[in-house]
C-alpha cells in the first residue's frame, strides 16, 4: 500500500531504532522481521483512526510501533506451533535460529511494545490491550486445542478469528481514537471499522490458503488444512447437510492425508465453499463500511475506504 | 517457610481467582502451577518491604501476584527451552502438554501478570518491570547461545545470573516499597537486599545441581552440565590455572558425556569448587546482610533477616 508510504517508512525507522539490543541475535532477527515487509496494517489504522481527533504524531508513533511489534510477537509464537518455514515469504525466525531462540526473540518483543505502551499509553487503553493479549493466547490455544475436530461450528470460527485477528485490528482503532481524545459515537464507529475489518481480514487470509499461490502469500498453500486447523471453507462443508455424511465417510477410511486433502477439495469446489466463504467475508466488510459512513468526511476516511476495499480483493 | 504461612494462603487464594480463564486447560494448568508449591519468595519479599512503608494489602496483593504469574511464566518458557521433565518435583507443562501449548501457557500468565500490573502500579515501577522483563529474555538467551562454550568467565555468569534471576528478587523488594511511598536511602537499601539476596540465591539454585537430591530439589540432578549450561563451579574450574589445560584436555577428547562429566566432577571435588562458589554466595549475602542492618528495626527487619539466613543453608 503505497498510499501510506511515508507513514510507514518512519515508523520502520522507529521500529529499527527502538528495539536495538545488546544481543546481535536480536538485533539481526528484529531486522529481519522489521525488513521482511508486513503490510503494517495495524499501525496504519490506527494512525488514520488518530486523525479523527487531536492528532499528534509524536505520541501515535510510538503506540502505533507498539502495537506492531506485539503483532509481530505473536507471529514468532503463532510460528513456533504451526513449525511454519516460512512467512511473508521469508525463512521463519524458528526455522532458522531453532524454537527455543523463538521462544524468547517473541517474549522479548512483547516486552519491547510493553515499554512503548506503558510510556505511552492511557491507563484505560492499557488495560484493554492487556485483556486483548489474554484473548490473543486463548484463541491460539483453542486453535490448537481443536485441530483435527470436524465437529466444529461456523460460531467456533467466528469466535476464534475474532480473538485471534480481529480484536487487535479494534484496537488499533480504538487505541488511536481514545489517545486522540475521542470519546462517544465516533470512538465506537472507528473501533467497529477495525473489528469487522479485522474479520474479514482472517477470513480472507485463510481463503488464501486455498487459492493463493505460495509465491504470492509467502507460505505453503495448503499448509492448515493439512496441520488440521480447519477454516471456513472446510468447516461450511463440514456442516452443511449435503455434505456431512460424503465428509464423515472420507475420515472415516485410513486414506493418506494427501488423498483425503484431495477429496475435501473436491467436494470444497463442488459446493462452491469458498465462494460461500468469499461472501461471508463481504459481509463483515459490508458492517465496517456501515461504520465507515457514519464517520465525518475527510481524507482520512477515504483513506479508510481505501483499505477496505483492497481488503476486498487482496491476493497477498 | 511457614512463617510466612498467612501471607501466601492469601496469595494462594488470589492467585486461584484471579487467573480463571474460559479455557479448561489454562485453568488445570495454573492450579497445576500454584498448587504444585513454590517458595513465593519474590511476593513474600515484596510483601515484606512495603511494610517499611504506608502498607496497604489491597494494593499490596496484586502486584505481589502479578511478580509470581510473571515468575511462572518465565519458569514454563524456561522449561521449553530446557526441555524439563520435571520441576518443583512435578511434571512441567511442556511435558505435560507439549511445547506448543506451554509457549501460549506461558505468554498467557504474563499477560495475565500484566493485566495485574497495568491496573495497579505506578508508571515508574511498570517502566521498571519491563526493562526486568527485557533483561530477562536477554539472560535467556544469553545463556542457552553459550552452551557448551567453556571459554565463559567469571564476569559473565554474574551478569547472566543478575539479568536472569536477581534483578525480579530486587525489582520485588523494590517495588513493594516504592508502591508504599518509599523514597531515597531506604527505597535504595531495600532494592539493594532484594538484589544481593538474588544473586546469593542463583548460584545456591545452581550449585544445588550438584549437591542437592532430587527428591529434594524436584528436578534432575546434573541436568545444567548436560544440557551444556555451565554453572558456577564448574566455571570457577575452567578459569582455574592449575586446572584449565587438563579441562581442555576432557573436552578434547571425544568421550560420552556421561565420561566427560564424572571427570569434571572428580576435578570439582579435588579443586573444592563447590565450596568456593559457596563463599561466592556468602559474599552476596553479607551484601544483603549490610544493606538490612542500615533498615530501621521492627519485626519486618527480622522477617527479611530470616529469609537470609534461611539462604544460607536451604537445600532446595
Amino acid at each position: 500500500m503505497t498510499r501510506f508510504a511515508s507513514f510507514v517508512d518512519r515508523l520502520n525507522s522507529f521500529l529499527l531504532e527502538h528495539s536495538r539490543s545488546k544481543l546481535n541475535l536480536y538485533n539481526i532477527a528484529v531486522e529481519d522481521l522489521i525488513k521482511g515487509g508486513g503490510k503494517r496494517l495495524r499501525p496504519i489504522l490506527m494512525n488514520l483512526a488518530g486523525h479523527f481527533g487531536d492528532y499528534r504524531v509524536e505520541k501515535m508513533l510510538p503506540i502505533a510501533a507498539g502495537v506492531e511489534l506485539l503483532h509481530m510477537a505473536t507471529l514468532v509464537h503463532d510460528d513456533i506451533i504451526d513449525r511454519a518455514k516460512l512467512r511473508r515469504g521469508r525463512v521463519t525466525i524458528q526455522q532458522k535460529y531453532g524454537s527455543n531462540i523463538a521462544v524468547f526473540v517473541g517474549d522479548y518483543l512483547l516486552s519491547k511494545s510493553y515499554i512503548l505502551f506503558s510510556q505511552d499509553l492511557s491507563r484505560h487503553c492499557l488495560n484493554k490491550l492487556n485483556r486483548v493479549v489474554r484473548l490473543i493466547c486463548e484463541g491460539e490455544i483453542q486453535q490448537y486445542q481443536s485441530r483435527y475436530n470436524n465437529t466444529i461450528t461456523f460460531r467456533d470460527y467466528l469466535r476464534r478469528i475474532r480473538k485471534k485477528t480481529a480484536l487487535l485490528f479494534g484496537l488499533s482503532t480504538y487505541t488511536g481514537a481514545y489517545e486522540s481524545g475521542l470519546r462517544g459515537k465516533l470512538l465506537y464507529n472507528l473501533y467497529n471499522v477495525g473489528l469487522e475489518l479485522g474479520m474479514a481480514f482472517q477470513i480472507q487470509d485463510d481463503l488464501l490458503d486455498f487459492i493463493g499461490e505460495q509465491g504470492i502469500i509467502g507460505k505453503g498453500v495448503h499448509r492448515d488444512i493439512l496441520d488440521g486447523i480447519y477454516t471456513l471453507p472446510v468447516i461450511l462443508l463440514f456442516n452443511d447437510p449435503n455434505y456431512s455424511m460424503r465428509v464423515r465417510e472420507i475420515f472415516a477410511h485410513t486414506l493418506v492425508r494427501e488423498e483425503q486433502l484431495a477429496r475435501i477439495n473436491s467436494l470444497i469446489e463442488e459446493g462452491e465453499f469458498i465462494k460461500k466463504s468469499q461472501k461471508i467475508g463481504y459481509r463483515f466488510l459490508d458492517r465496517a463500511i456501515n461504520h465507515l459512513d457514519s464517520l465525518p468526511a475527510n481524507r482520512y476516511k477515504e483513506d479508510l475506504r481505501y483499505i477496505i476495499n483492497w481488503q476486498l480483493k487482496r491476493t497477498k
